[in-house]
């Protein structure tokens, strides 16, 4: 493949070929592809910009409540019906018996979690919360923040060997090297899991199955790519930790904006709606499949780039059947983990001096020859990262 | 005043009698006026529901980033704007050389203050977090909720006699009494206060002068009655300040959603709209107008409630010029604090048998006393209020 023809390529379309339009970034500039942005989608959505539209009109949705008869009592029925759809069509989870916990993003609900899985009664020992890396950068941070005498934060998992209970944070797909995960944890302590299932979508990976556990993570923001709408859920198992989750919500932004709702319960309607009129849709206009297609097509010229640059290796990911396409199907992560080859020892830094701009290694717990790349930036940046690397020379 | 012939008033209008429709509530239902979502507004928004209307396509306003250029990254200039002009418009709160702030509702600025106002160095001792009693019954399971090493919720500011930092949380008016506030510590430590100012707003009490503080909160909800947006805002002074907030809400919920931003600056356009062409707009259409007189209207009958029912006194409060409305006013609270005459141990209590279900005194860091009600609900909920109290006879 070549990847400096790119630039040649016609704008993206609604057809099977999901071609990459050319890109008008000024080279002076950097490429931020540092953090995990999911805009990339825009363009599909920007095709179905009226059909999705909403409308709230000025006395709608003035209440704090939602739904004063649900347990979550903030959430509007609309938000919570869509929720269940979305997983019914895509059969990525049990749903069945599971409490729906909606949070403003998902980065609410880790942290109504960390509060609802800790003891209730204060102690001197914290509970301790561990995650295997290379693990996701916020977590670390986003644990501590408070100081809070009910939690901290250990690091890796793997290395976990006290006789105390503990957290288990489990993300699959991981961010930020996109491989499948089970906890690691070896000790005979107490431990809960959270399941962390943000990448687990159609676009990035094949559904294997439909996960069941007692503390499962979503968020919409990598679903669709509505980050800005910051919408989050969890279905959880025990109605305790459903209480305590919402006492924290409430406690922590008193629910979760109505407006965001609404308007993602009509993205995923919309989604959803495409799917169950298979017949009268064109498999180009059905929003996984296109996703699959444009993380397929930019995974595919971004290895491109990183064979011809010979600096870096890549994870490698196995092929599985996917129950949502009925097809066998490589993985197509929201993110790219870089090793640097032997001599480089600062990927991030190497990546600097070629003007672009990533995460490195040692904010996921590993060391500094790793990177994280965003691949669901905008279309510019992405084309614009392929060149820099492919035209790159070991020094 | 006869509170028992309110049922006979006719259904509310846009005129300057704000009358009070009739009530459909069940005699056996209770009557929830314990907590205090603002939905009283609601009938004024019918008015003008396509006025305020908001549409939002498909692709818009995906991204985490709001405005990459502002140390607030995540607000919308849409949203920064209408919060500076609606200021400048009603003229509370010096706006000149302080940072905007935006949060999920002031509930997640509370928090991102705690942490922002506390030391960054870990220690032993939390700083500590005080309020004049009565207080606003949130402050205390917020502050406390994650046992934060940082801060800690000690209690009734009158009382705070440690030689060590603290904050001190000033709300004016205040929750629940309606009071005008200022500090009360009396102590040669360090002190921090925060400014809760979420009804300091014309509706409300007389805007005697701009308030200007080193922190300052603000929320959308008490403002306009769109509490299920869940938009709040802070102007802080010291930079430092701002970007620890900023922090916070970052690790907290990656910013605040973006449809209640957009929805936001659409009301408060609608507000300031009218207000500037005030020639062509009538004096009833004009929001704060009507709320205040929906406000000064509940609260007459109330009082004549109150009066018939010999069971309660109430909170006086002074009159003052009101620099927004160019007139000599009383205060309207969003709440009405009672106290139970001699005799009656439990306000909360004896008005449950009554079917009317309150905030007792104990929640507010005082004795039972007292009981906080509010004047905010629906007009349904009001009238059978009021109807319920003015029949009540001592037992």
């Amino acid at each position: 493949m070549v990847v400096s023809t790119i630039n040649d390529s016609s704008p993206l379309s609604f057809s099977n070929d999901t071609t990459i339009p050319a890109s008008t970034f000024s080279s002076n500039s950097f490429v931020n592809v540092e953090k995990g942005d999911p805009v990339a989608f825009g363009p599909y959505w920007e095709k179905l910009r009226d059909e999705c539209m909403i409308e709230i009109k000025g006395d709608e949705w003035m209440s704090y409540f939602g739904d004063a008869n649900n347990l979550c009592w903030y959430m509007v029925p609309p938000m919570r019906d869509a929720i269940l759809r979305l997983h019914n069509a895509v059969g990525n989870v049990v749903t069945k018996d599971k409490f729906l916990v909606l949070g403003t993003g998902s980065s609410q609900l880790y942290q109504a979690l960390l509060y609802a899985l800790s003891p209730s009664e204060p102690s001197d020992r914290p509970i301790n919360v561990v995650a295997a890396t290379p693990y996701y950068s916020e977590y670390k941070d986003a644990t501590d923040i408070l100081q809070s005498r009910l939690f901290q934060w250990i690091g890796d998992a793997a290395l976990y060997d006290k006789d105390e209970p503990y957290i288990e944070l489990v993300t699959s797909p991981n961010n930020p090297d996109g491989t499948l995960r089970a906890p690691v944890v070896n000790s005979g302590a107490e431990g809960k899991v959270i399941y962390d299932l943000a990448y687990y979508w159609p676009q990035y990976t094949p559904i294997t199955y439909e996960v069941d556990h007692d503390v499962m993570l979503f968020t919409f923001s990598k679903c669709t790519g509505h980050a800005g709408s910051r919408i989050g859920w969890a279905f959880v198992k025990d109605i305790e930790v459903a209480k305590k989750m919402i006492r924290f919500v409430h406690l922590n932004s008193i629910g979760v904006s109505k407006e965001s709702q609404i308007r993602a319960a009509k993205m995923i309607e919309v989604i959803c709606d495409g799917y169950q009129n298979l017949k009268s849709t064109k498999s180009d206009h059905l929003f996984f499949d296109y996703g699959k297609r444009l993380m397929k097509e930019r995974w595919e010229k971004f290895k491109g780039a990183i064979e011809q640059s010979k600096i870096f290796t890549l994870t490698k990911y196995p092929t599985s059947y996917c129950h949502f396409n009925k097809d066998l199907s490589e993985q197509y992560p929201a993110f790219a983990w870089l090793k640097c080859m032997e001599g480089i020892e600062n990927g991030e830094s190497y990546l600097e001096k070629l003007k672009i701009r990533t995460r490195g290694g040692e904010r996921f717990g590993v060391d500094a020859k790793y990177v994280r790349v965003s691949m669901i930036g905008t279309n510019d940046e992405f084309i614009e990262l392929c060149t820099r690397l492919s035209n790159a020379k070991r020094e």
